[in-house]
């Protein structure tokens, strides 16, 4: 909450975050939910909803927290989770997503979010927001927990694109800097660029010449280059901002996800074998809760789309009330720290390599 | 143990496995520990030993199981965890690593077992072993804990090499069809290809082209192409054999291992709160203690390089006794059914691709 603490004027006032009701795997039931939560946790945020205005005012209609704090806009289309990108593009005018993502555009709200299909998300947001100067590839950010004293690191990208070349990857150090700084309070991050090994000969081509480039912008930029670092610094403490292509980091959140699952599944069937396991489990009932909160995805839902002229978090397909609500808080928080404006301003100060590379 | 069922023949015989004494973390008492505990367990192995007769000799003379079992190979050099992989292959002649790889390629033994240095032993491996004939990548196979029956899924390339073209995914597939036939008795394995999605579309080109080599592969090799998989399924049942590029399985065991490593500390941390958890943990001590078994990385301890005229097992730098011990049990039963062979004779059926292609 520091990089706010010199702006009281953006705490008075209102923040006012654009939510796609619709698209969820829940649907718009469980998004109404979620702002309903948040709305109760934080008095300073309100909301534009858009989806169909006559399944969305009855939802709205029975929350009394959110009275005088939601605006509906109306829109009658939905982007399901098979539509294809391109065909969003196209023809996804008059959806909730598209409409959703024109209240960033028009400077309505400063952050939209949305459950919905990921691809055309994303390519709707290139489409409309356009990106950022001096970015060639924007990156999805997530955040990962980590035995960091902040509980968790910055990933990115994990899918934005499948490629990134030497320069697209010092963007993603410049962009998860911001991102650390403005949604985690790290003055001066730590960033490391996610390889086999920590040796600077290992690798890929390109990412011999990214370890140059992000090393040589480390002092301008303010944060700190850790080097190389390996798939189990993404949950530890080395850095708190891991960067790699959109096809790698896609595999390992996905990866870490599905263990996380596995264990978390083979505990509940111990806990289920003898009656002292049971009897265990009601014991530690609290610890195990904590950890099990720790680890939950909810509580870190959200990928944000960054180099774009406007913020964008996707929250999870699935996500419960618990995973809007915790979407919308860090939403919420990147709007108040005035992230997009901070992030165009730090990307656009850093030297185009892209010459100098050719 | 099905495939050796119908040679008794390899069961009456000793099965002799070649292991590199030197160069783990722990040092060769934890080595010899790990023989003897083999030994224990299964009459039908017996060891070469390579590594400073001095040392060994005494460490060996402790173990009355290994009495008449082990044949100690004086090789007086160290290949070190710091060591180039380069200068290894220049200079590493008259290590133990060097002669442990030499009783395999002098057909003394089928297989051998080391703790040291992977790129060294890797890159020795190669050049004393020499690739299989249609082999241009080999590759590291691991097993990674899942919710299919075996238990296990088999995942290759780990890091063999950080490139993999789509001709080496098709070899990759093939191999790890034979690796989980021998190694976990699965008849017609499911194998996967990772992606960032399961559509067809998405994701590499290469990984598109090699969708197509082992769509068409599958029928005549044996196995089931279940096409696409992602992060999460390397740990899931879609599929028994996981085939992806170096650089990308390297990063995806990684991240899966320190995530486990952060929820089982999360866990430690948590049955330590309390009292009550205190008491909980000894009341769920026998089911934790299962469920902590099932992820232990030493219980699943063994990269197999595959591709090679001969079999080499690594086992973790860090392995205790019972690591290496799990290490020699695979490297066995791989020798009892004659994995090298079966293995070349499947890579050598496939139709060269490489002309197709270009």
């Amino acid at each position: 909450m520091t990089a706010t603490s010199d702006q009281p004027s953006a705490r008075t006032q209102r923040t006012l975050i654009s939510v796609d009701a619709m698209g969820g795997d829940q649907g718009p039931a469980i998004v109404v939910a979620g702002c309903s939560a948040s709305a109760l946790k934080n008095p300073d945020i309100s909301f534009i909803l858009h989806g169909p205005a006559e399944t969305l005012e009855p939802l709205v209609a029975k929350r009394p927290e959110l009275k005088g704090r939601c605006t509906i806009r109306d829109a009658q289309g939905v982007v399901t989770m098979d539509d294809k990108p391109s065909n969003v593009v196209r023809n996804g005018k008059g959806t909730s997503m598209w409409s959703a993502i024109e209240s960033v555009r028009d400077n309505e709200a400063s952050v939209a979010v949305s459950c919905g299909n990921t691809g055309a998300l994303m390519a709707l947001s290139m489409i409309r927001l356009k990106k950022l100067p001096g970015v060639n590839r924007p990156a999805i950010a997530v955040l990962y927990p980590s035995t960091n004293p902040q509980g968790f690191n910055v990933l990115l990208d994990v899918g934005a694109d499948v490629r990134a070349d030497a320069d697209d990857l010092l963007r993603y150090a410049l962009m998860g800097k911001s991102y650390a700084r403005n949604g985690m309070d790290i003055d001066r991050p730590r960033i490391g660029l996610l390889n086999v090994g920590t040796e600077e000969h290992k690798g890929r081509t390109e990412l011999k010449e990214a370890h140059e480039l992000i090393r040589d912008a480390a002092d301008d930029a303010g944060f700190e280059f850790v080097g190389f670092v390996e798939g189990g610094d993404i949950s530890g403490d080395v850095a708190d901002v891991i960067v790699t292509d959109g096809f790698t980091g896609n595999i390992a959140i996905k990866t870490g996800e599905g263990t996380a699952t596995l264990i978390g599944n083979g505990l509940r069937q111990a806990f289920k074998n003898s009656i002292w396991s049971r009897a265990a489990s009601l014991l530690a009932y609290t610890s195990l809760r904590r950890v099990s909160k720790r680890f939950d995805p909810r509580r870190v839902n959200g990928g944000v789309f960054l180099g774009l002229n406007g913020t964008v978090v996707k929250s999870h397909g699935a996500a419960d009330a618990t995973g809007v609500s915790s979407a919308i808080k860090l939403a919420a928080r990147l709007a108040e720290s005035e992230f997009t404006n901070r992030l165009a301003a730090r990307v656009a100060a850093a030297k185009p390599t892209k010459e100098t590379e050719e």
